[in-house]
């Protein structure tokens, strides 16, 4: 085989066979294959599309150009959760407690963020001491002994993965759903899930601007999971506005655990109860978990009688954390600066642009813009409003959180260009677009 | 600016503009810019295409990226030739000497051939001692005495042009108009020719399977050349059948100075005729060349009365050649083998396909596969008769010059498939399918 054939037959619109799709994916890993014909090969594929038959192909390559974990010893059905990234999004912060808390153990991978604000990791490490780098070794024994671990990777998952990524972001091929789709599932597929629950967002702060990107999407990961022989469920969700309040590390944290608590905002917490509904489903198949309502039901009570913050608790214990700081979220690093914004008229909110929030908190150093960049973990934006809501004037719209006066200013233009008040009634916004299973 | 944006422009179908492409191919020169992004721009470009302003910005962008070469000391006014490559073509060695014939200096920088034949200046070096390194000062003295030059770079230029189209060879992106013509063009350009007379070839032994797409890349060229401030004209040529009999070096060089002789094939020496009519009509503007049938008879007079061989003659003596051999073509590198192919039948020739007489001359070894391969000048395919020809049970098809029984086998094979006969009167082949003038 000659990698500039396999680029002309894709040029040309033809479906690359699975072991063109392997070859090509496993010398391109052992660099045998130059970044100069991988980036024309993807450019082609932006073009020309994949199949699902090549999509699954190559997702399936990508997974195995590395490590596949099996978690097998210490977890009979491996269920996993993917968000394909918002703003305020401290889902599984919450998530991953709350189905821990029903005897299922749940042992994730996450990542370190890039963008306006911190990954999962950044953000459990606004709590000292919270050690995300366990060994293999480390992973395994808490899983067993706590059913529930939020770490770093453990070993090189899908390096296939990682490199074509890097490529992409700088050749101008990363929108292209069947990449992106690949991306996605090939480091679920070798983190070894036996089912995947998809949070497709849409929206002005998600990576897809319509329902119907996120929806084909969405149509393309749950056709390559089932493909692979995985339990995978979509959820389309709204990323117009943040989800909850709190934007930036810490503040996402305590928010967390507010909800952990039985607080916290209502759009979140139905967010969080929606999302881990589906995961004990897949993970209680055949069991008792079958129908949808009594799992909700028992999972809000898990929220409300401690169990799933006793878990989050454990974790951040076992993980070395400062368990007071779960207990007393004042512990949790704290900006010097609280600036609050306030209403200056009556009226109905009619955006709270997720986007813009997202560049307050990326002004204000909550997130990183290079990989290795310092994050600050106090800094961030709260916002007390979403769409639809009655405003008077004077009325809380956010909070500022900031460590210095420059950041300050600037976060603050970009919230006040965020919120928009007008005098004719606003529909809130759905939090649920859909639902597409690969079960039916 | 940033590659990436400027291949996410091309990607989305925008026009880049002349400083965005400036940029890009000066960096790109300079190894600022990566191999994988180049190539990544260059699919974009295979889909997207580019408008005339884009193709014009980057022919000149890739000519200016080494030297730009001025012979105005030694030349008023520089006219060039190029052909898209055909299978016999050997015109360049006949219609130089014509050209120089009629008092035009004219100097040329050729290349080596890749595929089925050598180029230009392989077939010169099948006269022993032809010397086609000459420095630039040599280049111009002789420029000035003898008013012929026939030899390779003096100097570097378009070297984007040879970067670009390394990589165009293994990314699947070299079938794209816009590309094609802005890297012959950059080479001219670049070369310092005021009037270029091209000759693009269409059919089964030419690059453009189609007269059609022949035509559009002509358009191309001759906007680009017009737009650049430079005479140029484009003839859409015949290339289903080889062009003249030989095709091989030596037997080429022979052909050639048979027609420089006053003989030679018909087909070739109509073909010199029409391109040197115009590369005279390009120099002579405003001067004594005005009517094209004038010129033609001149110049067919040059043929006769031997004052185009005497300039071949001077070109071979200065550039250190045996001029013995031009005299005496016996003495040219002759095959051990000389197999006759003879009609198994009559009737009327239907095909003489110029891709399988490629195949057979690259089997007995007159080409190359890789750069730096040696060639054998001795071998080669003579074919003895063209489209439309009558033939009758036993007449001479074609002559097979070889060094190895091996070579003359597979070679006998290409030449047995190559050329049909059938009971049916066939019309034969046209020269020329038409002229595009940028003067017009």
């Amino acid at each position: 085989m000659r990698a500039v054939d396999i680029i002309e037959k894709k040029r040309d619109g033809q479906a690359l066979s699975t072991e063109e799709i392997d070859w090509f994916i496993e010398k391109y890993t052992a660099e045998e294959i130059p970044d100069y014909q991988a980036s024309a090969l993807l450019m082609a594929i932006y073009f020309q599309g994949m199949s699902r038959d090549e999509t699954v192909a190559l997702t399936l390559a990508m997974a195995h150009s590395g490590e596949m974990l099996d978690l097998s010893d210490v977890i009979d059905y491996a269920v996993d959760k993917h968000s394909s990234g918002g703003v305020g999004d401290k889902t599984t912060l919450v998530v991953l407690p709350m189905v821990s808390a029903m005897g299922i153990p749940v042992a994730k991978m996450s990542g370190r963020g890039l963008g306006f604000s911190g990954g999962t990791l950044d953000k459990l490490e606004s709590i000292k001491g919270y050690n995300v780098n366990l060994s293999d070794k480390e992973f395994r024994r808490q899983t067993q002994e706590i059913k529930l671990v939020l770490a770093g990777q453990t070993g090189e998952l899908a390096p296939a993965d990682g490199k074509l990524y890097a490529l992409r972001d700088v050749t101008a091929t990363v929108p292209s759903l069947p990449l992106i789709a690949a991306s996605i599932m090939s480091k679920k597929l070798a983190a070894g899930a036996h089912g995947i629950v998809l949070d497709v967002k849409s929206g002005r702060g998600a990576f897809m601007a319509t329902v119907d990107d996120a929806r084909e999407l969405a149509r393309i990961m749950v056709d390559i999971g089932t493909d692979a022989g995985r339990d995978t469920v979509a959820l389309l969700s709204d990323m117009n506005q943040p989800l909850g309040c709190a934007v930036g590390n810490a503040l996402e944290v305590k928010e967390a655990i507010d909800t952990l608590k039985g607080g916290g905002p209502d759009d979140f917490r139905e967010h969080c109860i929606e999302v881990a509904t589906y995961m004990v489903e897949l993970a209680g198949q055949g069991k008792k978990w079958t129908d949808h309502d009594t799992v909700r039901a028992e999972l809000e009570e898990s929220l409300k009688n401690g169990q799933a913050l006793d878990k989050f608790k454990l974790m951040v214990e076992a993980q070395n954390g400062e368990v007071a700081a779960v207990e007393d979220t004042s512990l949790l690093p704290q900006a010097t600066i609280v600036q609050e914004v306030k209403a200056d008229r009556s009226g109905y909110i009619s955006t709270v642009t997720a986007d813009d929030i997202a560049r307050a908190a990326l002004a204000l150093g909550a997130g990183r813009e290079k990989k290795g960049d310092p994050i600050d973990f106090a800094v961030g934006v709260e916002v007390m409003v979403n769409v639809g809501d009655t405003i008077n004037d004077g009325d809380l719209l956010a909070k500022i959180h900031a460590n210095s006066d420059d950041a300050l200013k600037s976060a603050q233009d970009y919230v006040d260009k965020a919120i928009s008040i007008q005098n004719e009634k606003v529909e809130p916004l759905p939090l649920f677009y859909g639902v597409i299973d690969g079960r039916k």
